[in-house]
Formats: C-alpha cells, structure tokens, sequence
C-alpha cells in the first residue's frame, strides 16, 4: 500500500478520510488473508486510528496500544505502509508496535493491561521534564476486566497527571467480554445507566465522555477534539463502540474465528488443544469434581465443547490471569478438580499465584500450558520459552512434557487421581498417537543402543529433531540412545543413575538458563560424564516462522547432529 | 491464654463478649511485644473477629483472611488460646492461616489480594457439591486497590455464587492507602457519597451494606446478623471501619510503628533500607531523572526520608506491585532513572512484568529487592528464597548481590549511569563499609589462596559463613580462596575461566533450582572441576528464626566446613 503522509490526513475532507479507511482496511484484510495476524481487531479500529493521526501529532504526541495487536492501522499510517506485506514475517514489521521499529510507536505492548500504567508513567515523565505532548492509552473492554487497569485508574489521582484512555469497546476479548465490569460498561452503551454510575469514574481523577460511534467519523472527530481540549485540565476516559470485522460481514459475523487468522498457505495439522478439549470433557464425564478455567481464551485452548457440555463446570473469568489461578487454587482446597488451560506466556501473570496460591498450599491444581516453546509470528512478547524456567524451582510441583498428543492425552487422564499441583506443556501442533500408561516422574527410552551417546529431549519439538539427527547419524554409521524426558520435576532419578553413557546431550524447546539442562547438568555434577545443552539462547526471540527460529535460536539440527558425531569420534 | 469454647461465646452477654475482647487485646499486647509480630492490626480486629464468631459457625462456616496477618484473634478463638505464646517462633503457631495447623484455617494466604479469589473458588465448590456453609472473605482497604481484588469482583456474576465481602477499613496498607478506590471509600464513610455510588456494588452482583463501627459489637452484631441472612440469596459487601491499634493509645496513635513489631529480645542492627533511602535521596539531589517507586511499604523500604524531600518524584502506588512494575518501565522509556523497592516475595507479583515491559524493552529500571533470602518469623510466604531463580534467565537483566551495606551503596552510586534493566537482592540487616567503586559483572577476590579449592558466595550472609567456615579450617591447618560474587548475571567468566583450582563450593541465600549454583556448574561443564552447591532445598521453608532456618534448610556451617575438609583431604 502507498504511504499516506500526515499532511494528507491533516488536508483531508471526511469524504476522503473515508476513503483512505477504505483503503486500509482493504490492505489489511488482504495482507493479513496472505501473512495471517489479527483480523477482525484491526478491522474495527480503523476509523478511530484515522481520527486519531487527524487530531493528534504523532510521534510529537504518544499512544500505547494495550495488547497491541490492533495496531495495524496505526503502523499504516506511520511511514511503514511500504512495508506491510512483510508483516510477521522474519526481519519484516511485527504485528505489536515496537520501539525499535517506529518513533511512531512509543512503548512495546503485547500482554493485555499494560497500556494505562505505561501511559502514567510517560505523562509523568512528560510533567517532570517540563515538556508537552499528548498520551492515550487505547484499550479494548477485554483488556478492562484486568487487575492492572484497575491498579493503574487507582493510581492517577496519586499520579496527578492527565492522560487519555480510549476504551475501544467492542464487546470481546478474544472470547466475548464477560463479568461485572462488562455489566456497568453495557449499561452504559445502552443508556441504561444512571448518571451517577458516570461519575464514578470521577471518583478516580478521569472525565467520562460517551458513548460514541467508533465506526463513523463524524461521530469520532468532534468527540475526540474535545476530549483533546479538556487533556489540557483533567484525563479523560472516551469510551467509544467498535464492531469487531467492521465492513467485512463474515469477519462482523464470526469474530472469534477471525481474530487471530493463519497464513494461507499453513496446512491444517493437529492441535494439542482439541485433544485437550476432548479429554477433559471426558474426565469431566466420568468425574463431577473436574472443572475448566479459562482466562478469556476458550476457543483457542480447546475448551468449547467443555463449556457447551458442562457450563456449570467451565468458567471463563475474562482476562484475569491470577485471579484465575487462586480460584483453581480453591476450587482444588475444597475437593474440586480444577484444570486451568492457558498459554505459556500468559501464565507468566499467575507466577506469585502458581508458588503462593496453589503449590503453597500443595493443591491439585493441573496447569494446561499450551503454547509452549517458540510460537513464531507474535514474537517476543508471545514465546512460550521461560516456563520451564519459571517452574522448575517451585516446591510441590510436578511438570511434564509429553511427547505428543497420545501421551498428552495420557498424562491428562491420568492427572484426574494425582493429588498435587501439576504442569503439562506442550505445543500448538503436534502428532497423534495412542495413548499408553505414563508413570509419572519415569522417562521413557526411546532407543537404547549400545553407544556410548546417550540425547536427553524434553517434548514433540525436540524430539523429533532427535530422531532427525539419529537418522543422519545412522546413515553415517553410527547411533545414540534417545530419552523421552517427559518429567522435568520430578527427575527420573532412577534411570539417570543407571545410565552409563559417557556423552550426554540435552534438547528442550526453552531458553538454556535454568530449564531441563540445568537439572541435567546437576544430577550428573561431579560424575565425569561429557554433557552439552541445546536450547535457546539468553536472548528475546524476535516474530519469524517457528522452526527457523528454533533453529536460529538454538536448537540447530546441524549443531546438535555434529556435536553427536564429535562425541563419537571422541568415543 | 485460656482457651475460650464457641459455647461460652454462644452463650455470653454482649458485655461478656466485650470482657472476652479485652482478654485477647491483652493477650495479644502481651505476646506480640515478647515474640513480636503484627500488633496494631490485630489490635484493630478483636471486636469484629469476636462477633464474626458469635455470628457464624466456624469451622462449619469458611472464613478466608486477606493477607492473613490479622488473624491472631481468630486463632484465640478457635482451639489455639494455650499455644499463643510459640506464635511465629519455629515449630509453633505461624502468624498466618494455615491448614496444615487448623481446620479454622480454610485458606492459606500472606500476599495480599487473594481473599475473594478464594472465597469464590470456595463458595463454587461448595455449590457444586451441593453442600451448605456460608463462605466470608475478611479484607483490609489496602488490598482493595490490589488487581487481583477486581479481578475476583468481576468474577462474582460469573461464578454466580454467594459469598461475604468484609471490607476491613481502617485506612492503612503497611502505610497509608491511596488511591482512587479509597477516595470513593472515604466518600461512603464521610456519607458524602450519592447513593449511586453505593449501588455501584450491585453492578459487580454485590448488595452493600455499610458503614458500621468495627470496633463496636452493638453494631455489629445484628449488622452481621443481616448479612447472614442476606447472604442466602445475594452476595453482601460489609463495610465495616476499625482504628489500627485499638485500645492501646500508643497504637492507635503509631499505626505504622505498631504494625510489625521486632521481639523484645532482638538488638537494633543496620538495615539495608536505611542505606537504600540515604543513597536514593542523594542521587536525586545530582539528579534530576531519579524517581522512586513502592508499592504501600514506603518505611518498611527505608524510603520516609525520599518522600519528604522530593515528593514530587516519590510514588507510593498502594498494593499494586504489577502496575508499579510497568509505570517504570514507561517512566524509564521516556527518560526517567526508576527506582523500585519492593520484598523480593513480593516482587513475585511483577514478575511477568519484568520480562515483558521492563527486560522486553532494555529500559533502566532498578528493582531494589529487599528482605531476600530466608527472612524468618513470617514464613513459607514471606521468605525470599526464589528471586535468583525468577530473575536468573531474564534477558538484558543484570544481578547484583552485594556483599555488604557499603558494597551496596556502591551499586546504587553507580547505577545512575547504568542503562539497563538492574535488580539488586539484599537481606534485611547487614554491616557497613566503605563504598567502593564495584565494575558492574566483575567478581571480587576476598581471599586468593595457594590451595586447591575455592569458594562463590553470594551476598552478605553466605560470605558470612565463608568467612566463619575460613577461620574454622585455618585453625585446622588449611584454606581455600573466597569469591565475593556479586553478580548472578552477569557472571565473571574472565575470573571464573583464569581460577585454576579444581574443587569449587558455591553458596546462596535461595533455593538451589535456578540459582547461582546451576549459573556456576553450566559455567564448569566439562571442566573437570569438582563442585559442591550449598543453598536451600526444594522445599517451602517455615517460619522460625533465621539463622536456624538457614541452616536447617542448606546452608549449614558444619555441613559446608566438612565438605571443603573433605577436598582439602582429596588434594
């Protein structure tokens, strides 16, 4: 798409600001049909971001994006319109803004909750270095439901400064907004509202200003030039209605299945989360104590036909993350069976909740991590690879890695009559198989050969490089065992012990520093063994497509294959 | 104390009841000032726990307390009156609700925020299961700015169950709480607030009631009776006020002074927070960037001093340790020097925020981790034995452990022109000296030696004990060299790749997963070295005093002296 220059949006007539939306939301839908990313978000916010580079000087003037991931617009109308068919894609623009991209782009989003603290704290910035610009923290009603919003309105009476928060209001998350903060925002947008529920929001430092049409112009302009003038006495809190898909029917009629969209050419494969979905109805089934939580994310983990089936058993809590996790905790200390499915890089939020809440108290909570390890097109602020690291230290906790989808089904339906907390992570995609007994804390040998080589992996990823790697050595005349390190706590003490294996390589889709390498590396201190860890390296892994990353980052067939073969010319 | 049956509360006349209050007020005078412990809290919650107890059926009836310090007068209450005098020491009564001591206790908790969480998970399995108590859930103003507290809120007409929100109002987090939410909560307490305001509640599914006198039993009383009855078919918010220190002048008078009270018997000592507040205030002076950051512990971190001098830099953002995490992220991406003191237990709460807003962007924030390693009294949730190994695969993160109060002073001086992400982890008390000038991810030789064996400590208790473990084997006849090592990330590998000997001990104030033990033994892979790590053991470490907690869980003096001994015999 053409660059639009600030100078056209700053001349432009309504008629023609409706056509450079036109514009856009023809360059998104295409680009993001071809690359894949967010779809219907960015379809909705395409008139409000028009209207915002209209009455704002951007970069002079600062937005953060919460979550970011409707920031389409926006980069198209900050000089990087050229650019956009690299989106996602390896080296090309990323789909959250990012400082390092664009002075357009002033703070780095990806986790929802974050916008209106960071908006404070550049305002507050603003005021102690005596400088004047405009900040707007634009944040979706999903987003509202999260503690640090609300830990963030507490704070601007104490802050004192004045900032603009736009709530995008569109009615989901990623699954529809849900709770009691949706409740006073629907009254409102339906005028059902007392007047007084308005100003509550006085009551902490903002200015109430809606509802207003997010999706028409001539509604936005006026609202936002005002909402402009009083910025200069007291923040504001403009609450406008989106439509999620805005102009294209079957993106407005199906949200959740476009908001996030995969790239073309992507072949359906097999997901963990519909085994995960499967399973845990069953268990539900045949066990009324098994509930399902969810942080506003049923349909991507799987969870739907839970929920259709056993609705008073599945809850999804909106994007509250800890909450979630001390709910489970409970649930889990009053006889209930509490599953709690999430991403890995979301379950970063429940960290305290996950050692205070749950493994504190020693309760059978089971964490369904999906998403672990590289994910690829989000990038850093969406790799699943510290969970390993995070857990790994946390007493009482129990953390598989199944080896693909036939053993994840395995370690769930044997989860039901485990009595302790416990984590399974694993990723999006992976193999079916059938389902065996998994004694927990055993490893399981995969190959036992007679080298003196024996390859420790933990997960699908790893292990299928594994094998890789073995067919390549077994065509150069040699060979290596093959361990299915499927528990990274509790270690299989036992047959770590009995393994006489001189060299020893460790594989796990996580960054190196304290993960399964680590453990490795200290069962085997002081045992004259040889040992070499691959895994990713002590860096943030940038947006690009999963197995060149992984492969970039740290688990390189290559590397891994010549350090087996060095090992065997060593003997 | 004698212990007082649920019949004589039952059965006894409101003055009675008034009588039975002054019994536990003195009791808990008493033995707070002896054992030390929270005292004006306490002091504030008799009457209100006496007729919670009047009221309801425990342990039938659930009750969850936020934060838990405040329940010494439900301990009286309930079967633990003769073992009061061992609160907080090892082996007796902890100073939070456990389970594991008391079927009264339903919930363990010690962070704050987690209360109505746990209440809804309670009440939920409660209704699945088709049983029959009400479910109360006794919370602090302070923690009602905490997210995690509107997360649950929202939850309310999700889960759909009914529960009992206690608003304990007295005005006070450790320090005094601010904040829009407790600007509305003085609006209903002064009566100013429209009724609107109150109705807001119903919004969230809760039916308000309020406001009582907590210390008053006359109101109380059928206050809670109402509540009660409510409850079988709402959720009920009581508001209830009560004065920090109740009954004791001094304490009503010093509720800051009066809420952790050191045992009788401890003498005054140095803290590292009375460094972190002079250096902090100086550097602010030089510079104009410096800001200061805390979430309601502002004297507890030694930071009275920079409050009253540069007001205007110095935020207390109330119990919202996630939120303040991020507003100095954003404060650091505009030009701002950040600083934030925060509980290294505590700091658990950010953790997501550390990887995502501060380390995602290589922003200058300095996280002044206090009361790390094992702190004692408090127990399984206050000890900060896991911050090295959340932090220790951080990308961009420097650690820094210094090794006294000198040595830490030295890091803050020179942290003003460091630009990066910094963390540095202190215990509570330590001993001064000279401030040197420390090159940031540079070990300091304390000790070269001829021998064959070397020791890493990190920070001020483990060179402690090197120090003693040295002068052990000197006397013996032997020696070994000692490693200030300073930083965890990151590590020195010029040093640790010229040090020649070939047994190395490390030492650290944390668990052993994750921390500087497995930083030194990836270091020394195939090295042939022979290492040893002391640090503290995959379990939750109780409360008890420090020194015996140290030694019980890891770092054992004897333990270590007989490992060194061992090499030195070895060669």
């Amino acid at each position: 798409m053409r660059n639009i220059t600030r100078r056209e949006i700053a001349e432009a007539s309504t008629s023609q600001l409706k056509q450079i939306c036109e514009e856009i939301r023809d360059e998104i839908f295409s680009t993001v049909s071809t690359c894949g990313g967010h779809l219907s978000s960015n379809l909705g916010i395409v008139e409000l971001t028009v209207a915002l580079h209209r009455v704002f000087d951007f970069p002079h003037d600062k937005i953060v994006f919460d979550v970011g991931h409707q920031c389409y617009p926006h980069k198209l109308l900050s000089g990087r319109a050229e650019l956009f068919s690299t989106l996602r894609k390896a080296g090309g623009l990323s789909g959250f803004p990012k400082r390092a991209e664009s002075e357009y782009d002033c703070y780095d989003t990806g986790h929802a909750g974050t916008a209106l603290s960071a908006a404070l704290g550049i305002a507050k910035a603003r005021d102690l270095k005596e400088e004047d610009f405009n900040v707007i923290a634009l944040i979706g009603d999903g987003s509202f439901n999260n503690g640090l919003i609300f830990e963030a309105l507490n704070s601007i009476r104490i802050l004192g400064v004045n900032v603009l928060i736009i709530l995008n209001d569109n009615g989901m998350s990623i699954s529809p907004t849900v709770g009691g903060t949706h409740e006073v925002l629907s009254e409102m947008k339906t005028g059902s509202a007392p007047i007084e529920d308005v100003r509550l929001f006085e009551r902490f430092g903002l200015c109430y200003m809606g509802v207003y049409n997010g999706n028409d112009l001539n509604e936005l302009l006026p609202a936002l030039n005002e909402a402009k003038t009083r910025l200069k006495k007291e923040s504001v809190l403009l609450h406008v209605t989106t439509k999620k898909g805005q102009g294209y029917p079957f993106c407005e009629h199906e949200p959740l299945e476009t908001h996030g969209v995969s790239p073309k050419s992507k072949k359906p494969c097999k997901e963990y989360s519909s085994a995960l979905g499967e399973e845990l109805t069953a268990l539900a089934t045949k066990d009324k104590r098994v509930v399902a939580v969810t942080a506003a994310m049923t349909d991507s983990l799987g969870l739907r036909g839970f929920f259709d089936t056993y609705p008073e058993r599945a809850f999804d809590v909106g994007i509250c993350e800890e909450h979630a996790s001390v709910l489970c905790a409970a649930l889990a200390s009053h006889g209930m069976k509490p599953y709690y499915a999430i991403y890995s890089t979301f379950l970063q939020r429940a960290f305290d909740e996950i050692i205070h809440d749950v493994c504190g108290q020693n309760l059978p909570v089971t964490f369904c991590i999906d998403r672990a390890g590289i994910t690829g097109a989000d990038g850093e602020t969406h790799q699943g690879v510290f969970d390993l690291s995070y857990l790994s230290f946390i007493p009482n906790l129990t953390i598989a890695i199944p080896k693909d989808i036939g053993e994840f089904r395995a370690i769930l339906q044997q989860s039901v009559s485990f009595n302790h907390p416990l984590a399974i992570r694993y990723p999006r995609e992976g193999v079916e198989s059938i389902p065996k007994n998994v004694e927990f804390g055993k490893f399981e040998v995969l190959h036992s050969t007679m080298s003196n080589i024996i390859l420790f992996a933990a997960g699908e990823r790893c292990l299928t490089i594994a094998e890789n790697v073995r067919s390549r050595a077994q065509k150069e005349g040699f060979d290596f065992s093959i361990v299915n390190t499927r528990f990274l706590r509790p270690l299989d003490d036992k047959l770590l012990s009995e393994r006489k294996e001189k060299y020893v390589v460790t594989l796990e889709d996580n960054v190196l520093i304290g993960g399964l390498g680590d453990a490795i590396n200290r069962f085997y201190l002081n045992s004259g063994k040889v040992i070499r860890n691959f895994g990713y390296r002590d860096e943030f892994i940038p947006h690009g497509e999963v197995s060149s990353l992984s492969a970039e980052y740290g688990l390189n067939e290559d590397e891994i294959f010549a350090c087996i073969k060095e090992f065997y010319a060593r003997g």
